[in-house]
């Protein structure tokens, strides 16, 4: 199952109990991070997310509501004795940034700690349940969206049927993999028989801080659930075209032109103390349109 | 008046929802921030302390626990329109820390920031009201503590007295400065007989992160009170040696032999989920000592 919760969904200043950016993407018990706001090692804690099945941290740009809580969760994870490797992906100099603060602070990390820097679309993890790309979006410094794709599952083997057509269990796994099986007479049992199709995996991508800018569509056509920023009501477009992010209207037109199942909405500006009319304006331009609240995990 | 506001009484690692160093020191409406741990900028928050009427930060030493909230608070500040200038010291290359953030952010900070480079015992701050200066102390790094030492207040007049003595009302302030008056036939009102002595100015100081050493006494002798970390229990004595901290016996050594009035205790290692053991062990040396609690306003 593919899952995100909300750690923080304000934008740059923290205000009414909302944090900075910072998400949580599960898969199978391993936790990948999207973003790092300020504080999010303590939202982790708050909301019992175990920061030791982090692996992958994914840092959009480097606005520090995107990213100030970073170097202090690694620092944590070090300090808790972390084992595994830790791969953090983020646009140049994230490295050196976090590599200055460390050096002076004389802090050795105990853990394998790989920082790499994107600089274009491009993939960023590919194994046998997912795979991770990041794309460009259209902010004010370089900035990334990036996509989680899990692999499609094997087909359902339907055991009765297999039985029914005398196929060996040993032969079972090949027919999951899609492989027809030939009896000992030469004659061939097509694989739509004894199995059925599995669900497709299931897509989801976090679309970064943006202003509206169509060149994302093909990044996302199609999935299941896109997380998109709407830093104002739609009566700001202006003030969003100034300051490179989007309006719950635009948010809701790419998930239209995208074709998505579900639109998550947040990133709100601090100037908003509810956040119900968010959801409201959204959902006139895309019905399955709801608020990304903080502790909260939704399915894909 | 002169008071403490403790914001983060933790150490490295937040846990049991205690959080990262950060105090307030705050005299006659101005606020100044010693150390500023991340998430310091939501504990203002919180606890309703105005980050507008911060004017001052003073930074203790180079490890996150202790400032990996300051370029958020800094950057909020710009995002709220901060007007009044805003002075940070602490030791190198913390400006360029700060700076190279900004920088990679494409960040303009909206108010005049002074970043200022601590490396020795000095006067930082020197008004007509308060005197702030650091300290050295025994860290794994370069570390400082810092003393608030209110300056003294005038001499209080005794009305009815400077009646009595027939001295002219537009006098009076300078009996409070400590003058004597001459009548006009040659004869000396001494001051004493007509003004009082005001209370001495109060004297507070944060002692940062530091193993037991006694070289810090001459800066916080006499004081009214001192904020020494306890991070261990005293059993740990080994512990803290090789970690460059202290345990509650040994802060309650120093507060005994600076002769101080009180001493808070704080910076409590992740380990200890409760606390009241820290103050019974630093109790038996020094009567005088109170946990250093999270939102509690301490006068000095």
């Amino acid at each position: 199952m593919l899952a995100v919760t909300i750690l923080g969904n304000n934008s740059a200043v923290p205000a009414f109990n909302r944090h900075p950016t910072s998400q949580v993407v599960t898969q199978d018990g391993t936790n990948y991070l999207v973003d790092c706001g300020e504080g999010t090692q303590i939202q982790l804690i708050n909301y019992k997310i175990r920061r030791s099945k982090i692996s992958h941290i994914f840092i959009s740009h480097l606005h520090g509501d995107h990213y100030f809580g970073l170097v202090g969760l690694i620092n944590t994870l070090s300090l808790l004795s972390h084992q595994q490797p830790l791969h953090v992906f983020g646009p140049s100099p994230l490295r050196e940034i976090i590599e200055m603060q460390l050096r002076v602070a004389d802090t050795k990390i105990c853990y394998p700690l790989h920082i790499y820097h994107i600089n274009e679309a491009a993939t960023l993890l590919d194994n046998d349940k997912l795979t991770v790309k990041c794309f460009p979006t259209n902010h004010r410094i370089e900035c990334y969206g990036f996509s989680f794709q899990q692999k499609k599952r094997p087909r359902k083997l339907l055991p009765e049927k297999a039985k029914e057509y005398e196929i060996p269990s040993s032969f079972y796994e090949r027919l999951c993999k899609g492989e027809d099986y030939i009896k000992k007479d030469g004659s061939i049992v097509t694989n739509d028989l004894v199995t059925e199709t599995a669900d497709p995996g299931a897509k989801y991508a976090f679309c970064a801080d943006t202003k509206y800018d169509e060149s994302i569509l093909p990044h996302i056509q199609g999935f299941d659930m896109i997380y998109h920023e709407t830093t104002y009501l739609d009566n700001l477009r202006e003030r969003a075209i100034l300051r490179f992010h989007s309006t719950t209207k635009q948010a809701a037109e790419i998930a239209q032109k995208a074709g998505v199942k579900k639109l998550l909405i947040g990133h709100f500006s601090s100037k908003y103390d509810t956040l119900e009319e968010f959801e409201r304006e959204a959902r006139e331009v895309f019905e399955n349109t709801e608020l990304a609240r903080e502790g909260v995990c939704y399915k894909v």
